[in-house]
């Protein structure tokens, strides 16, 4: 369970973080240069699987309990206008992930991996940022705690999303205020906003900007301010799996923005998670970017869910199999390189 | 079984093919606009669907029987030192094929895929191309047979690869003939040749093409003189699929050469056809972008086999169930867009 209960005492459990176990990584490295391939030949599948042995702290690494923790929300900015979609679909799409009904849940069970959706406080909304804070330090810290608190152990791999109506706007202010550059930069259509919505977009983010000026030294102040619930959620989810030994695929744009603060406070703190992929959503390559996150996959998706990491844990099992099931050049009597 | 005989009725095959089946394509494109996400929000994964509609002729489209083939061939060119590898190693990757060791058994397994391996008269390597064609008109077209017979009926996807000690060099020499630029734009390290051997390389391949200068205008000629048998058998096997109405993924760098002829004989010869990925050979990137194919994956492969393919069938699998299982805004009782 969380044990942190304000800014500080959560500031001072992000700072204390263990190291991945760099032998593990190796003993894998070293299995992949003996079997039948040309050395790093399967590229990235084989760096997956040198990570998952990392930050799992095994070799090989297992994937037999794999999570999706989907976080939902919603959010006051939303009575700006700021979204193609009204406030209430974030409920029903609760409803639908219950029934089975979404993208997530097809892409889950395709990729093996259970499903859990963790709906927070969604008929008590966030303040809308543009007049107050989004949250008080109580209310976001208490949304940390729960996504905290939802990563279970002896899980193999977790893969975080969110849903929540508003949030591409919420998520660009957080990293405006991180990296800098205004809703200019990292205002992007979301859910599909037209021309006019995304110009007031970029007033929005630019006005909380302004309002929370006092507030956007503190990584931790600005996802309160600026953030919102499930985006506090994956910060805690993140947190936890890190000092659990868990890696982490993050999803799109929203799920890389609720981790960023991280990175701010320790410059490793993001070491254990991998990007499943670049979303189509403007800001998110340059959010990678100044995060040193190379994306597994460029699919042009832009649904959030975590449905961009579910995607990645199939090229992850893919890299697993290899990894476990290949011969060695000695096993299968092939002439290694000359 | 294939009839053609000579270049000349492989090219009138290759002139007289069927169309994918639009109608299909906008049926998958109509259901996707209805299921619960903002419009577009799978990107390549609704792309995928549509594409295999299209050329199956069915909306919605199967993945329920799925093939890797991957043709095998030796390369008298090996001889001029442009490998890593000696060449046993082709007929010894074949038994780690037949006794379930290479990656591309795990991949295939993974990706519910069946294997078949087709070795092509290893014991007798293609001619050195730097003294003769690989092929004469004969033997080439007995290859592009063995691939065209080897697509099953009522395959519901075809994924190609090769195995062939030397057949990068052989690749690059094809599409150095069909694309210009010689062996500096196309040569790469293949299976990791050092500085030397790539030097070696493109000197290999520019004077195959001073040596064959006078079929370099004909695709198919060019196939013949510079390329291999696993090469033509691919180019066999891409056009019984598009006859038979099966949709390909292509592989990496040798797979794609292998397919490229038919591009220049048919402007639309290839549109049954997409890059499973990217592959970190020098040449790939270059090569799809000459032929206008978009890869699905990039990530850093260079192993042939099928391997980048079959990795890409998890892709098409995820964007199916999407597809097929997801509910609608009616179903779900989601609020479509405002």
């Amino acid at each position: 369970m969380a044990s942190f209960t304000s800014f500080a005492n959560l500031r001072a459990a992000c700072l204390d973080l263990p190291a991945g176990d760099l032998a593990a990584a190796e003993a894998v490295a070293r299995r992949e240069a003996e079997l039948t391939k040309p050395p790093h030949s399967l590229g990235r599948l084989e760096d997956s699987v040198a990570w998952l042995a990392r930050w799992q702290g095994r070799s090989p690494p297992r994937l037999d309990r794999i999570e999706v923790l989907v976080f939902a929300g919603n959010h006051g900015v939303t009575t700006q206008g700021v979204s193609a979609y009204p406030a209430e679909v974030t409920a029903q799409m609760v409803a639908n992930f219950a029934a089975g009904g979404a993208a997530i849940n097809q892409l889950a069970r395709t990729a093996g991996a259970s499903l859990r959706v963790i709906p927070l406080s969604l008929e008590n909304p966030t303040a809308d940022f543009t007049a107050e804070p989004a949250m008080d330090e109580a209310a976001f810290v208490a949304a940390v705690a729960a996504g905290y608190d939802a990563v279970a152990p002896e899980t193999d791999l977790v893969c975080l999303g969110e849903m929540g109506i508003g949030n591409t706007t919420a998520a660009a202010a957080v990293a405006a205020a991180l990296f800098g550059g205004g809703g200019a930069r990292w205002a992007g259509r979301g859910t599909g906003i037209d021309d006019q919505g995304l110009i007031r977009k970029r007033v929005v983010i630019d006005a909380a900007l302004a309002r929370h000026a006092a507030a956007l030294e503190d990584p931790l102040q600005v996802a309160a301010a600026l953030g919102g619930r499930e985006l506090a959620a994956i910060l805690g989810a993140v947190l936890a799996a890190r000092e659990q030994r868990i890696p982490v695929l993050l999803d799109g744009f929203v799920c890389t923005a609720a981790a960023a603060p991280l990175k701010l406070i320790h410059a490793s703190a993001l070491d254990h998670t991998m990007a499943g992929h670049v979303s189509a959503e403007a800001g998110h390559r340059m959010l990678l970017e100044e995060l040193g996150l190379k994306p597994l996959l460029d699919l042009n998706m832009r649904l959030g869910e975590g449905s961009g990491a579910a995607v990645a844990v199939l090229v992850a099992r893919a890299a697993l199999a290899c990894h476990t099931g290949m011969a060695t050049f000695a096993e299968a009597g092939v002439t290694d390189k000359s």
